[in-house]
């Protein structure tokens, strides 16, 4: 083997802001397009996320200024609970830093988005992000902020106190960004936004002209939800050393019973009768092996529960139905929903509107909406598991193509989602997530049938009645020439009754 | 408004280590049958790139065991450079840590995906990685390494010196796999990497059974390629700031000479003209405004030579044809390239083989097989940038359908791949690569109709040519009978010179 000139190779370690830095495609920020886009995206669900905490509905506004050619202004301002002062340097400055972190449905999720705009704004216009807020504490502060991006530390360019009105907070953010491509998505997916949060209301003003003002179809908030414990089948070596770091001292079954959802003394005593191990072992005198044990066998035992979806917010069938037929002009709707169920541990939800009318597209297939979360997913469909899942059905066995055009819109909601990249467009294929989409469209496709079936009964019904009142008219008159009337009797009733009869059947 | 019972926001902070543990899907790691590909790709990426900097003929061995029911071992060894013992622990126990950050082209990419196999095989079987390993310098080291996730940190098990007879490199990882479904992927992934690196030899032994044993179509070292300095036309106000914080005290002149490739005093001072900025200013005065100018106008400055290419390792023509024709029962083949081009700064080179046989699937559009930096990509096409221009062309210009089947083989070169993930199996849409891309596919499209053309000509001429040589031998038995032969004179090489005549014009 020959080794010449073997080259000297150098060793170094980045910090999770320079990996997105260099990767932001990754995160949605890969072209002055998506920028624009995702900055918008990720303001807006900072805000509703703060305002389903603060509990209100929702009132966030939007503006985008044109300051030069390619230079733009976003500027999101909200209602919700306004952002404690010594957070904010850290959650606009730093990466993978958040309240995203505990076991409920929420839309942010990985600490990431925010300061991904930041941090965008700052390298193409070099601007720091402008961040006023006022908490329940405060009276309103005024941040001027910068990522040190091979460090992942905020820098503080100044901070001043300055009077809020209201509590919430407001964003700006200058950045190069292509707003012409992107509008019709902003305003797509802000439209979308009333669908999945239906109690928000949403303004848009692009150089102060009104391009949107929309939403607030419901008027009662989403019941509160609640972090939950991890679901005994979620375990794995790290959660588990992590629980018992928590817990060392605990015995076995007190162990299992406070670590996780689902655990009462019951299922803990037959869990352990399964596992054939005692209740009163001391957790942290277990072995390494019995450890592994107990990760493999709480993964396998099917004698727990499903988890639970107290974490989990759906939209919910009388929302989501009316709040659909608010957005688009739909001529018949079905809902159907299916869950809870779980994906390694973690619990979801899958619910459906299935809509038609002549606003969409015709095709042999149905228009796909996708929600997780109540946030809409606009780009990158054609990878995305409830893609794939919508092209297995067999749509034309429920006469798709004899009824007005067809919308599915699908919600995921889950304490986790599968998104193949930080830029959470499309969600990775889980087989649990996948089977419970394909029933569920199938049991849409189904309702769709009985529509188109009924339609065409009618279709028929209308035709035999015009028939039957022909001859009874026929017959009127003849019996009329018969009996020697001139005025001939009406029919109409008669058939009328005669149908009422057939459609109760 | 009314703010009932607002919650408290809880904020924290996660390690990078964290981030894809929770979310591995986004690394590769989603189910068993990709973690085992996944596990398998980044030993083999790791050790190739490995080989490269000591300019060896790679020689990779991969060993599978299976260990019992869903669990395996994966060994991957090679004939490296050896991991220097000061970067063993944070190379195979950190994430965000490695030798990949240069400005050259390189397989790996981000310092994570060997960190994730060893993060994988962990929490899902909790044994260390076993890594043993000898440089130049050392005899040979063995470690069992884990990972600290909640700090991204290594944690040392034990480390041992043992002597390994070739310096190299052995690592094995014990993980939660689904071998069955992955084994025929590994097998594509190496068959296809014999292509891309025809210098390089494989073997994989599942259970001692030898599965594949393949390579070394190349008997030449590729060209060795050296780091770049940055493109003018990729600075942002990040990469200016850190340019500047090295070379503060120089003046403008001298700092632009030095920072950059493409920058010599000629085009310095053009360029600064262009600006009307004095060479003598010292950069460090320069103010925060002076600077955002500088930067937006290095991108925009038309007057610097494309990037160079030195950086870069193209497979080449002979190469990646005979590499194809060793791997593939192909019919015909064509090469082309298109370079040295660049995206935001980076430069890129594409080249690809078109090639026609029975072996690919027919189709109306030719089977593309991926390669990026020399790594063959096969999962994720549907949502990739090349497939979307395969799709673009219109190969049914080019005859596609009289000819055999027909596959292209596409290879990016780059300093930076705008991969959608960091699974690093499809690429963002990169208008430059993509515009590349399908003046690169329309040119093997043409081609590709040459070929059909000339083989559609060349049935016509054989038609032609029997018609010929019936009137011919007519014509000679006519005028032999009319001369009183007896014998008739063959016309054979008559008919012969003129098609030879006909097909030299």
């Amino acid at each position: 083997m020959s080794h010449l000139k073997s080259r000297d190779t150098s060793f170094e370690s980045i910090s999770p802001a320079e990996f997105f830095y260099r990767n932001r495609q990754m995160a949605g920020f890969g072209n002055p397009t998506q920028a624009v886009y995702s900055t918008v995206r990720e303001l807006v669900e900072n805000s509703l996320d703060s305002c389903d905490d603060a509990r209100t509905y929702p009132l966030v506004a939007i503006e985008i200024q044109n300051v030069k050619s390619d230079i733009i202004t976003v500027k999101v301002s909200d209602n919700g609970t306004g952002v404690p002062p010594e957070h904010v340097p850290q959650s606009f400055g730093r990466v993978l830093y958040g309240s995203k972190y505990s076991l409920q449905q929420k839309r942010g999720t990985f600490g990431l988005g925010v300061t991904m705009a930041v941090l965008y704004g700052q390298i193409t216009t070099d601007s720091p992000v402008i961040v006023h807020t006022r908490t329940q504490n405060s009276n309103g502060l005024l941040y001027r902020l910068l990522v040190d991006v091979e460090n992942n530390l905020p820098i503080v360019e100044s901070k001043e106190e300055l009077h809020r009105i209201e509590i919430g907070t407001t964003v700006i953010v200058q950045l190069k960004g292509d707003l012409k491509r992107a509008q019709d998505r902003i305003i797509e997916y802000l439209r979308l936004s009333t669908v999945s949060t239906p109690h928000a209301t949403f303004t848009l003003k692009i150089d102060d002209e009104t391009h949107l003002d929309s939403g607030g179809w419901s008027k009662t908030l989403p019941e509160p939800i609640t972090p939950s414990k991890p679901h005994p089948r979620s375990v794995d070596m790290e959660v588990l050393r992590r629980l018992i770091s928590k817990h060392g001292e605990k015995n076995l079954d007190d162990f299992l019973c406070s670590s996780f959802q689902k655990i009462g003394r019951r299922s803990s005593a037959r869990f352990l009768q399964f596992m054939n191990m005692k209740p009163d072992h001391i957790i942290s005198e277990l072995t390494r092996d019995e450890l592994a044990i107990l990760a493999r066998a709480l993964r396998k035992f099917d004698g727990f529960e499903r988890p639970d979806s107290k974490c989990l917010s759906t939209i919910g069938k009388g929302e989501f139905l009316n709040a659909t037929t608010s957005v688009f002009n739909v001529k018949q709707t079905e809902y159907a929903w299916r869950g809870v169920n779980e994906w390694q541990g973690n619990p979801f939800v899958i619910e459906a509107v299935l809509a038609t009318g002549d606003e969409f597209p015709r095709s042999d297939i149905p228009t796909l909406y996708r929600f997780v979360n109540r946030v809409p997913l606009l780009y990158d469909s054609s990878n995305d598991v409830f893609t794939r899942v919508l092209k297995r059905v067999n749509w034309s066995r429920y006469s798709i193509s004899q009824s007005e055009p067809v919308a599915l819109f699908i919600h995921l909601c889950s304490t986790k989602i599968p998104f193949k990249a930080a830029g959470k467009q499309s969600l990775a294929s889980i087989p649990e997530i996948e089977n419970e989409a394909y029933q569920l469209f199938k049991d849409l496709g189904r309702k769709l049938g009985k529509i188109n079936a009924k339609s065409r009964r009618s279709v028929r019904e209308t035709k035999k009645m015009r028939e039957y009142s022909k001859s009874f008219r026929q017959i009127a008159r003849f019996s009329a020439a018969l009996a020697g009337y001139t005025e001939i009797p009406s029919t109409d009733s008669l058939v009328k009754q005669l149908f009422e009869v057939d459609s109760d059947e």
